[in-house]
C-alpha cells in the first residue's frame, strides 16, 4: 500500500548534511547521525513526513559508509523518528507517545516536569462557574444547539470587557470560536492566500507559525526579543507588502513584553496606510503580573476596520475550555461566521456558559492568578539565577514565561539533553523563523515553585550535559 | 477602504443572464431580476460573495434598460443580498439575521417553523449524564487541559463501539475531534490537495459538500436518489480517478437509506484496487427508526487502512456538544492529531466526559428516539399525504427526513415562497453538485407532531404560491 497522507516535504542529502554540521565527529559515526536527525526532528527544523535522503546519497556526502547510514536510519526507525516504506523510502516521524516539540503535552509519566506548557490548572472559583452554567444549560438544550455566531450573553461579555479596555464594542462585532487557533484558521481562511506575505514578531507563539505555514504564507519576521521597534515594525510592513501583520501587543509570548501605546498607534497607522490587516492576539491580556498602566488595545487605534482582535479563555481562565473569539467589524464577523461553517458549525454551548460565568469573575480570577504568578515568578527567577547562572532574561511585567538567552549553549541540544533528565522543553527556534533562536530558550512559571526549583536543578544538569557535548554542534550531541 | 476579504468568485453577465432563464418575463422588470437573483443566492447557486457583473453588462444580456438593472441592484442592497462598495463593484450577501440556506439556523422568531434543521433536542438522560461528567471534571483541571488525541475514556468508549457493530477497535484507533465537521476538515486537510477527484452521492450533505469545495476537491457525484447503484459507484471510483469518496452508508443524509452488505465490500474492495481512501460519515448511525438489519461498518470490510470512518455525538446525543470522532488506522490518528494542532490544538474536556458518559447510556438514548422519531416520521408521513398530494418519497428505515419528489414545483421557488408563510427550507440543489436536484427536497421530522402538521400545512401554501408563479422558471418567482 503506498502511503495515503501526503509527503509535500522532501529534504536533499546536501542539506541535511548541512543542517547536521557536516561529517560526524563523534563515534560511533551511525549514532552521531542519528542524534544529529532526532535534534533535528525534536526542534522542529526537519518538519514531521519530511522524506529523508536515500541512504547512498547521504553517505556520500558526509563521507561515511553506506552501512553506517543505514544503521543510522535503523536506529531512529527503532525509537520511531524515522517510518519507512519498502520501495517508497523513509520519513521522518515521531515516536507514538512522544511529546512533539510544539505540543502542549501532558506528562504522561508524572515524574516529568513539563517546560513546554504554559496552560495553568483552573481558578479556584471554576467549580462554581460551572455549577452556574450547568444551571443556565436546560435553557438551550430543547434546540438543535448550533448558533454559528455565539451564545448571545457571552457576545455581550466579550464586548464589555473590550469596552472597559478602551475599545467600545457591540456585541455584534464578537464572534465566538472554538479557541484562539481555531479563530486565527479562520481568518487566515479569509484573508490569506498562498504566497502572501505576512509580518510576525521573532520570537511569536509556535502554533501561530504553524497555522501561518499551512495557509501558505510567506513569513516575513521582525525582531522582538529587545522590545518592538516601531521603525522595524512599520519598516517591514512596507517593505514586505505583507497582507497581514500577527503581533501579540500584550505580555507577548514568549518575552512577556506590553507593546506601548505610540508603538501601537504607529502600527495602526502604517497598516492602514499600506493596506495591511492586523491580527492582534489577546489570549494573555488578562495576565498581569505587575501593576503596569496598560494601554489601550490595539483596537482602539483603528479607525476603518484593519484590527481583528483574537482573545482566548485558554490562558487566563483553562486551556480545556477550548473557547476563544473575534472582536472585528460587524460586517467582518458576519462573514466570518459564514466560513466557519465549513470548519466547525458552530462553538459547544455548555463551554460558552462557563466561560460566561467565569467572565463574571473576571476580577476575583485575575487578582488570583497575578498573586499565584508573582510568587511562581519569583521562585523560578530565584532558582534560575542560582541553578542557571549566566542565563540571560528580563523580569516581564506579565505572561507566563521568561525569555532567557543561553550562555553559549544551544536550546536544541539543552532540550535533548533535558529529555533525559526529566524536563520537557520547547527549543527557542519552534519561537522564530528559519532555525533561528537556538540561543534562547522559553522558561514558563506555570508550575508550583517547589517544582520550578525541581526544574532549574534539572535545567543545570541538562546544560552541563549540552556543554559537554560541544557547543557549536548542536545536532551533534 | 478596499474590501478585506478575498472575493475569489464573480460571474459574468452571460452566466448570470443563464441562471436567469434569460431576460425577466414579469412586469416590473427590476423586480423579477431581484427575485431572480436573490433566489440563486438563497440556494446556493450564487455562491456568497460573488462579485455580480457591472450593471451596464447585464442590461445589455437582459436587453433591459441600465436603470432597470440599478433599480434591481438597489432592491437587492436594500434587502441585504447585494453588498456594494464605491468602485469596487457589487457581490453577493446575506441580510443580517438571514438563514443562510445551508445552515442550521436558529430560529429567532418563534413563530418560524425551521425545517432546515435536522437536530434534535437532548435525551431526557441529559443532564443527569452532565451532571456526572461534572462530578469528574476535577480529575482534569490541574492540569493544562489539553488532548490532542482526546480523553483516554471517550476514546475506549468510541472504539467499543466499533467493536460491537462488528469492526474491532483499539482506543488507538480513535481520535476525538471538535465535531464531525472538524473531523472532515482534518481529514481533508491530510489527503486532499486542489483538483483532486473526490466521489460523492447525490444527494449529500451539504456542509461536507462545502468542505470539499473550500479544500478544491474536484467533486464527482454518483446518484442516490434510487439507491446505490454498485456498478454506478464503482464506476464513478474507477473513471474519475478520485482520491476520495465520501459516503454515509448509514441513513444517508438526506434520503434516509441504508447501504448493503454487497455494496459496501464492492466499494472497499474497488477503492483497494484503485487506490482511493473512503471517508464514511457515520453521524447518523445510531438513528435506526425501523428494527432493521444492520450491515457490520464500512471499516469491517477494510484490509489495509483505506477507510476513514467519522462519527459525532451532534445527531444522536446533541447538537450543541460539538464532539465527533475519525476512527483509522493507529499510525494515521497519530498524524492526524499532530495535523490538528494548526487547526485547533484539542478538543473541550468538559463536552468529551459528558459525551463518554451519554455513551454509557447509548440504549437508552437509541430507543428514546426511535419511538419518537417513529411517531415523528408517522405525523409527517400522514400530514404530508393530506396537505402535499403528488409529493413522492419513500420511508427511510432511519435518520432524521424525508427525501422527497416535488410534483413539478421548484424548491427553490418553494423555499422563498415558503419564507412568507413561515417555513424555513433548504432547496435540494444545496445536497447536489451544479444546482441539480431542484425537484426534491428534505423534509426532516425533527419536530413533534403539531408542529410537523403546522409546517406541511405551510408548505401547501407555499406549492401554491410558486406554483402560481409558474413553474418551469424558479428563479423568476
Amino acid at each position: 500500500m503506498k502511503s495515503g497522507l501526503m509527503s509535500p516535504r522532501s529534504i536533499n542529502a546536501t542539506t541535511l548534511a548541512r543542517l547536521l554540521g557536516g561529517p560526524p565527529r563523534s563515534r560511533p559515526y551511525y549514532a552521531a547521525i542519528a542524534a544529529g536527525v532526532r535534534g533535528l526532528v525534536l526542534d522542529g527544523r526537519l518538519p514531521l513526513r519530511t522524506r529523508l535522503p536515500a541512504e547512498r546519497d547521504l553517505a556520500v556526502i558526509l563521507g561515511v559508509s553506506r552501512t553506517t547510514v543505514t544503521s543510522a536510519y535503523d536506529a531512529l526507525r527503532e525509537e520511531g523518528y524515522v517510518e519507512s516504506r519498502q520501495g517508497a523510502g523513509s520519513w521522518t516521524a515521531l515516536p507514538s507517545g512522544a511529546p512533539s516539540a510544539a505540543r502542549h503535552g501532558l506528562a504522561e509519566d508524572r515524574t516529568l516536569i513539563d517546560l513546554a506548557c504554559v496552560s495553568p490548572a483552573v481558578p479556584s472559583v471554576f467549580e462554581e462557574c460551572v455549577a452556574a452554567a450547568v444551571a443556565e444549560l436546560p435553557r438551550h438544550t430543547s434546540g438543535p444547539g448550533y448558533e454559528p455566531l455565539g451564545l448571545a450573553g457571552l457576545r455581550a461579555a466579550v464586548a464589555a470587557r473590550y469596552t472597559a479596555r478602551g475599545a467600545p464594542t457591540v456585541p455584534e462585532q464578537v464572534l465566538v470560536t472554538t479557541g484562539a487557533q481555531n479563530a486565527l484558521c479562520l481568518v487566515l481562511q479569509a484573508f490569506t492566500r498562498p504566497g502572501d506575505a505576512v509580518l510576525v514578531e521573532s520570537p511569536t507563539y509556535p502554533h501561530a507559525l504553524d497555522g501561518l505555514r499551512r495557509a501558505g504564507a510567506r513569513l516575513v519576521p521582525a525582531g522582538v526579543n529587545a522590545g518592538w521597534d516601531p521603525e522595524l515594525l512599520t519598516g517591514g510592513l512596507r517593505q514586505s507588502a505583507a497582507r497581514l501583520a500577527y503581533v501579540i501587543p500584550e505580555f507577548q509570548n514568549p518575552t512577556g513584553r506590553l507593546m506601548d501605546d505610540t508603538t501601537r498607534a504607529a502600527l495602526v497607522a502604517t497598516a492602514r496606510d499600506t493596506g495591511a490587516y492586523m491580527v492582534t492576539d489577546e489570549t494573555f491580556t488578562e495576565l498581569a503580573v505587575d501593576d503596569v498602566t496598560r494601554p489601550r488595545p490595539l483596537a482602539a487605534h483603528d479607525t476603518d476596520g484593519r484590527v481583528i482582535s483574537i482573545g482566548s479563555a485558554a490562558k487566563v481562565l483553562w486551556g480545556g475550555l477550548r473557547i476563544g473569539w473575534i472582536r472585528a467589524g460587524q460586517a467582518l464577523v458576519r462573514r466570518l461566521a459564514e466560513e466557519r461553517e465549513t470548519v466547525d458549525l458552530a462553538s459547544p454551548v455548555l463551554e460558552q456558559l462557563i466561560v460566561t460565568e467565569l467572565l463574571g469573575r473576571m476580577e476575583e480570577i485575575t487578582a488570583e492568578r497575578r498573586s499565584m504568578l508573582r510568587e511562581r515568578r519569583t521562585a523560578l527567577v530565584e532558582a534560575l539565577r542560582e541553578d542557571c547562572p549566566g542565563w540571560e532574561f528580563e523580569i516581564p511585567p506579565g505572561g507566563l514565561s521568561l525569555w532567557a538567552r543561553l550562555p553559549g549553549v544551544s536550546s536544541t541540544a539543552l532540550a535533548a539533553a533535558g529529555a533525559r533528565h526529566g524536563v520537557h522543553l520547547v527549543p527557542g527556534t519552534a519561537f522564530g523563523v528559519d532555525g533561528v533562536l537556538d540561543d534562547h530558550l522559553r522558561v514558563p512559571y506555570v508550575l508550583p515553585p517547589d517544582r520550578l526549583r525541581e526544574a532549574t536543578a534539572r535545567l543545570a544538569l541538562a546544560q552541563r550535559d549540552a556543554d559537554t557535548a560541544g557547543l557549536s554542534r548542536p545536532a551533534y550531541v
